[in-house]
């Protein structure tokens, strides 16, 4: 069989240097295991603005919607901020990406390794085994709907306006992706809106229960206003399994629960497209937390994060379960020896840089 | 002088129950202290429903909009949950409220009592002494934009709609009352919106900005995507004084805000409308906990977010600032005291009902 395509788009900040520590787990699998990568690299974000004007340019577009699947490290820093032209940011990188592979689909675990119990702000019995996912609608909702702008009404005054839209099939397509991962899991799905306040979340309710109806009705589902999700996320986050919501509530709700388990830098995600004919879904995988400029370029980013993009990546994009079991269950042993990038330090264990916490994974493996 | 008018809307659950102890402290203060109140009742919400089938009624409206100030007990309940028509949802009758008085400033404290610190899921190192106040704008953005519903489009697919909008005078009035707040507190305002996704938010950021600029030079000001400010939150709560965001992040963010203190019989909120020539506003309080229908009628709910409301009441309408503080030093008190709530219980104190923790805040008083 020909060699599977990886696109890497290691962007901005902190990017490229927890790439660089996917691409040597590459090396360790071409050699060692049943599966070889044609990887090709492209630039995303501030990156791509610096050397073509735009955050994204045709031609790397062209090669994401080409390859198997696409790792991202991180878009955006001070550098880029405050242009007024939504085109020039580095997250408009992102988001034509998301569009334009269709990927409805983010997964966002929230886990709690047992080594980083203490790391969270909250209490370690209400977060100890700590294990949900979050599940985003990410090519709708107000991200995207039209009518949107800033406009001039006159007296010196402004308006500013985003639309917030769903059509029954988002919400189906996103809901199944949810209810099929929950079937896998603890068979639980909470969906969390604003029924009581917004028609898109009241349409949003009804077509879930629908689904649900139609074709989960094995999966036990629940319904819950997203503000109350947000306290509930705290007083008891063990009660949730799967989480579905919409591209906005989801983009707060799940970075809520990364902030709860205490270590952004481990936390990764998977954004996913629907199956074509043979089951090959477009994809893209990147760490949840951002470019982090403040420390960029000093070897001292945590890698973990983008490591386990990588293995949601050979699960999801090419079936390889044993081989993300493989990176997780050595990430997970390097943590219980000790090993602690500054994000995750703790007293008495062993403070190392990005490529030392890289050399003792592959060490593991 | 003529006495002050007040507006009872106790509303459903334990909206009654908790409100009858407001009864006993204006009592107390028709005795005791230099203002006596004129006091009518009135129903909203389910209450409402039931009794003329709308979830407010014309005439309760009018008696809102001649009345010094509303003290609002809590809407809501499963008996009148579901039906898809918005206007007959008991949460309809307090959006009339808030738009018809032009109550657009939202305040919500998130505060953590010294004798509750351990009730919290977060640690108390974190917690310990916060004291945040969000200012959520509270007449426009996505819960009024129009245009809004849901239409059938064709092949058995719907579409749900709602609008975010903002305009210039719509940022700037509830970042005015925002930027003297934080004047009176720790003269630190951070403003949360998607500045990065929407331009609604872009809007936001600007007109907040400009305002600073031409205004409020001397406190301190930052911008924190919403998101950022799930995470933040989360991560080091004590870095806020004021936060001030719109409608929609207002209502996750100030509801997460809440539970981390893990008293949320204990929160009050304020919502003010526009001074009028005479430095007159009106003006709605209620507590943040809502109709808690599975404990209602049992004398077990905490009335004290309920008292504190009143308490802010006094100090925002009446400007008794005194006797605000009168009623506060009791609640802390009788805290310190031992008794406990239900909600508030912990080893070693006293569990008492709502109507013994009026008797002892009375008592106090
Ligand atoms: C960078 C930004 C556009 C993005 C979003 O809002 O979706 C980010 O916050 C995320 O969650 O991936
Ligand atoms: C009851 C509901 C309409 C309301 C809101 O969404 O504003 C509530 O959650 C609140 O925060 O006061």
């Amino acid at each position: 069989a020909a060699n599977k395509k990886l696109l890497f788009l290691p962007g901005d900040g902190i990017g490229p240097e927890v790439m660089r520590q996917v691409r040597r787990v590459i090396d360790w699998m071409d050699r060692k295991r049943k599966i070889t990568f044609d990887v090709s690299e492209g630039l995303v974000g501030g990156a791509a603005i610096d050397a073509h004007g735009v955050p994204l340019s045709d031609a790397t577009l062209a090669e994401a919607l080409a390859v198997d699947a696409v790792m991202l490290g991180a878009v955006g820093g001070p550098k880029w901020d405050n242009p007024t032209d939504y085109t020039k940011r580095p997250e408009a990188g992102l988001l034509t990406l998301r569009k334009e592979l269709g990927l409805f689909a983010n997964l966002r675990p929230a886990v709690v390794f047992d080594a980083l119990v203490d790391a969270s702000t909250l209490k370690a019995d209400v977060i100890r085994g700590l294990d949900i996912l979050i599940v985003r609608e990410l090519t709708g909702g107000v991200y995207f709907g039209e009518p949107r702008g800033i406009t001039e009404i006159g007296d010196g005054e402004r308006r500013g306006v985003n639309t917030q839209v769903y059509t029954t099939s988002e919400i189906r397509r996103v809901a199944r992706v949810a209810f099929e991962l929950a079937r896998k899991r603890g068979n639980k799905l909470c969906s969390m809106e604003k029924a009581n306040v917004m028609e898109s979340g009241l349409l949003w309710r009804q077509e879930v229960t629908k689904l649900h109806g139609e074709e989960f009705q094995d999966v036990e589902l629940s319904h819950m206003y997203a503000d109350n999700g947000a306290m509930q996320l705290l007083k008891n986050p063990k009660q949730f399994d799967v989480i579905v919501t919409d591209n906005l509530f989801g983009d707060i709700l799940s970075d809520e629960a990364a902030m709860m388990t205490g270590s952004l830098g481990m936390l990764p995600s998977a954004s996913l497209g629907a199956p074509d004919a043979n089951g090959n879904r477009k994809a893209l995988y990147e760490p949840v937390h951002g470019s982090a400029p403040d420390i960029a370029g000093r070897d001292l980013a945590n890698p973990c994060a983008t490591l386990l993009s990588f293995a949601m990546c050979l699960r999801y994009s090419f079936n390889l379960d044993e081989d993300a079991k493989l990176i997780e269950r050595a990430i997970q042993n390097v943590l219980g020896g000790g090993m602690r990038t500054s994000d995750i330090m703790a007293p008495g264990m062993a403070r190392c840089s990005t490529t030392v916490m890289g050399d003792s994974i592959l060490r593991e493996l």
